[in-house]
């Protein structure tokens, strides 16, 4: 019992820091995506064709979250984006506190779409909000359609939910729409895009979205 | 500070009843197995492979740790081998404690070998000890070489590392050399299986291993 009442107080702790950053994020007018999924379902790969496709149009800064290591930091910043890594030294999400360490690297009124790269992980980050506008989680389809029946929270989190790695469905045992299925039994409102990083099919319709996001959260449409 | 000082204590709890549930499978000479992996990497189709291979041999059975839903329970208990399904409700990880509930539905003298299907993540299942006699990991092609990089504690706490989903190699990104070269900087004392679920590669690698450790154990050779 003890577990439980610690645990919820650190959430509880987490939401009040969370609610801080959310509120420099709206002064700034800067839309932000906390980006979710499994190691290696394609977060930063999905990251470098965003920023390609957006880059110019839009300001863009990433930050980077990993247990250690900056090799996907360096990877986004060799694209011309101010990309700051966060290391978490063992924790397995990122956090309100660590995303208002990180935000001290940036000049947030230069910004127009800040993205957060979560830990791989399908678990833990749908429980810390971090003060973002948006959760977009990824799905790859050699993890199986199974997973909506096995980690719901972060598809019941997720406003939008990209199902990455088409290109493999001719070999791998997955129902994209058994996915979308079982996605939407859980998230009716879920957005869900069908793409590959490998080919770039479907990109296109994922940054529209987006871009589409951050002008209205620049217009003030958004809360 | 106080955050760090909970884990702590909670991590130290833990390694007390994983040594008593260790007590317990030392004295039914049960080898026991701690199987983790990113979600959909292929633990229970890697399950699947194993029973098929190793029944008949030897008595096994099977812990599947979830979230929730019962469907890997239900998938190794059509083959006819004792599975319990263990749900977490929202932890990320199984514990002493869960396992030691688990074991009340066993009877441990008639088994050779229990595996523990971990909830799937690549991070705090490496850290909660169940009393295992040994750690195994997969890592799947298609999740990329760069996970030593960032996810060092489970290659580190694994004696055995299975790299599945090799008949995706001409697909996907990633070099087994690179991954190996990466898992042994770490441990290099780690035995690697290159294997397919899909087409059956390397399982007999992989078995042949494992019922060498069973054997032991009932031998005594393994404390």
């Amino acid at each position: 019992m003890s577990t439980v009442r610690v645990i919820t107080n650190i959430l509880e702790a987490n939401d009040r820091i969370a609610r801080q950053n959310a509120d420099m994020f709206a002064k700034a007018g800067v839309y932000v995506v906390n980006l979710m999924s499994s190691p290696g379902a394609g977060k930063t790969s999905l990251l470098e064709r965003t920023v390609d496709a957006l880059q110019g149009r839009y300001r863009l800064g990433v930050i980077e979250g990993d247990i250690q290591s900056s090799v996907d930091a360096e990877r986004i910043g060799r694209r011309g984006v101010q990309a700051v890594q966060v290391n978490t030294g063992g924790a397995c999400h990122l956090d309100g506190n660590l995303i208002r360490d990180a935000l001290e690297e940036f000049s947030l009124p230069d910004l127009d779409c800040l993205v957060v790269e979560n830990v791989g992980n399908l678990v833990c980050p749908a429980e810390f909000k971090l003060g973002e506008d948006v959760k977009v989680m990824i799905l790859s389809v050699p993890e199986g359609d199974d997973k909506p029946l096995k980690y719901p929270l972060m598809f019941q989190e997720s406003a939008a939910l990209i199902i990455n790695k088409v290109d493999l469905l001719p070999y791998v045992s997955c129902s994209v729409e058994r996915i979308e299925d079982r996605a939407r039994a859980l998230n009716p409102k879920i957005e869900i895009f069908r793409v590959s990083c490998t080919t770039g099919e479907g990109i296109d319709a994922w940054t529209g979205w987006l871009a589409d996001q951050i002008a209205r959260k620049r217009a003030g449409v958004l809360p």
